[in-house]
């Protein structure tokens, strides 16, 4: 359990009139008591109210590793798979005094989940998610140190994949190499499943499949991340194989451009929208614009996406201890896509952008 | 897309008074349409009205994938990151008539996302995951191969652990041979994170750590499944490394007593909570029920948990085509756990046991 985390919790929970908030399996919980369950049917949750009291409900079958994490001191509802666990929410909502209350709905819960809680607990239910997203999205030097160190490490395995990608092997291969790299690195895992986008498949922003063989004169689209002490890194690169085509060329200077815009752009004080705005001009100057369809960036942390969102009309004023991806993209459809993603932290004022692997256009 | 399932799903909205279902990113979107978009917090969904009439809702970052799976014909609306996914909702909603109507809501749908929509469309939201549960709770013939095939490939894996396993190793050395071995037969994945638990740890039903070094006298207990064309495994078996105490052998006895038991008294006709009741007597009668903690067994299919359950107060009468595990358990914390797990199929009346790997206690 993190009782400092718990008690600024509540504090924000009585700032914003909120009587409780209910979190499940998510990183919002793991962040909250370092709880890491299952998200799956049975139902499982972390209920904190404003006062700062607080209990847990969980399956019987998870009772022993939950009190192995958060000891015997924490307030618990078991739940056995013949009854449901209406049964114990009630008695906790009776015990607890949630009926009437405006009850914050944090990540984590689901919809099926939701439904039947609203049956039992007569409350005001509210979107929870920005609540602990806000709480999450400064970090402190600890913090910071795990979210360098990830980047470090998959800066390295960056590195050793423009050794590893040739013509003949299948982004599946590379997938595999990449998981490989980064736990003989000190990684403790991924952070999300990479992207290997080759050829014409690097124009899906998420593409997952992994069949494609590389050819001789290709595109690989890498996008990739690991966890160290429970903290994320993302980054991508976009390699070529055999000498690119003119149009390739200049879309890759375009997003570069772009990329080095929107990093050199961010200080204390500015918005995320500002921000957004500086790589989306570049872009569009281009004529590019249309094909770069997502948001420029996102938070990062425990979570591979947290808050600020680099985004048009996110107003957010960036402040010293957010982590954010800045990742400009061209994908046009049938033909190819290009992304250069690093991670940023706004520190004493500026960006420290944690990826250091080179952003010149490599052949391999 | 999936017609012949949709026109079903919409007869059985009709019959039950539901006016449209809203399906996420789930094994039952899979199961409908085909697609398999992550579940994240930008929202996607499938609406089918009982008319028959359906539409998806995407973030334009899944666009082109979404379009390479169903095709062009499918009605869709695309939400754009600057904008948020209500306006479109909100459109469709008026296209097709949502306001008012009884609205389902199945998995893969955050609660968060739930309250949105809430806010949005003035219905009244119902618990949708029987409803697609049921639907999918009787194979065809075609999926009934795919499990089998998911089966064999996984018993053939155990088969060959016991081999690999040795004083030494540890768990996640095990875990990781899973993952090859289940690619290597012809897996296309793994149907969840394999839980290899080893000494004390084989206590915890749902153990996810992987640290821990086998020992030269010790309990491993492995709980693994496989993907097979979309179609999903899962068995356990508990191994001994050196001679296992009076305790163990005499725990084991029962826990396979139960296996049996439950396993011969399947048929048509009965009901689940006979069937849970077969495995629960046995270990009634061994003084060992109160460490069988869990049901009895899970319903599998395109997902690791379906319909129906094997427990207790479930009055669901079993059919022909429906397929379940069967997996008792003695889970004594602190100390060891042994649970043995096959996966059977109602086959012309009758059970067919799709594990084929021995059951008899095993010493290494």
């Amino acid at each position: 359990m993190k009782p400092e985390r718990i008690s600024k919790l509540a504090d924000s929970l009585k700032e914003q009139n909120i009587g409780a908030v209910l979190v499940g399996p998510s990183p919002d919980l793991e962040y909250l008591t370092g709880l890491t369950p299952s998200q799956d049917e049975r139902f499982k949750g972390l209920f904190v109210l404003s006062d700062g009291s607080f209990f847990y409900i969980t399956p019987s079958l998870y009772l022993e590793e939950t009190q192995k994490c958060i000891g015997h001191d924490v307030k618990l509802y078991v739940w056995y798979d013949e009854e449901g666990f209406l049964g114990v929410l009630k008695q906790a909502s009776e015990d607890f005094k949630l009926q009437g209350l405006r009850i914050a709905v944090s990540d984590g819960i689901s919809a099926v989940h939701l439904l039947d809680i609203q049956k039992t607990i007569d409350g005001d239910f509210v979107k929870g998610n920005i609540l602990l997203g806000e709480l999450r999205m400064i970090k402190d030097a600890e913090e910071l140190d795990n979210l360098r160190k990830a980047s470090a490490i998959i800066d390295d395995v960056v590195k050793d994949l423009f050794e590893f990608i040739r013509p003949g092997i299948r982004e599946r291969d590379i997938k595999k190499k990449i998981e490989e790299l980064c736990l003989e690195k000190g990684a403790s895992g991924l952070s999300f499943d990479p992207i290997v986008a080759s050829g014409p498949n690097s124009s899906m922003p998420h593409y997952n499949g992994d069949s494609r063989i590389i050819e001789k004169r290709d595109i690989v689209l890498l996008d990739l991340g690991c966890k160290y002490n429970g903290y994320c890194s993302d980054t991508t690169r976009t390699f070529f194989i055999g000498e690119p085509s003119e149009k390739e060329k200049s879309v890759y200077a375009a997003v570069l451009e772009a990329n080095l815009a929107a990093e050199a752009f961010i200080r204390e004080g500015v918005t995320c929208e500002e921000v957004d705005k500086m790589a989306r001009d570049v872009l569009k100057n281009a004529g590019l614009d249309k094909y770069f369809i997502t948001r420029t960036g996102h938070g990062i942390g425990v979570n591979i996406h947290e808050y600020p969102n680099i985004v048009a009309n996110n107003k957010q004023i960036l402040q010293n201890g957010m982590v954010f991806s800045i990742e400009p993209s061209v994908c046009i459809p049938g033909e190819f896509g290009i992304r250069i993603e690093d991670i940023v932290v706004v520190n004493e004022g500026k960006a420290e952008i944690l990826n250091k692997f080179t952003k010149e256009m490599l052949v391999i």
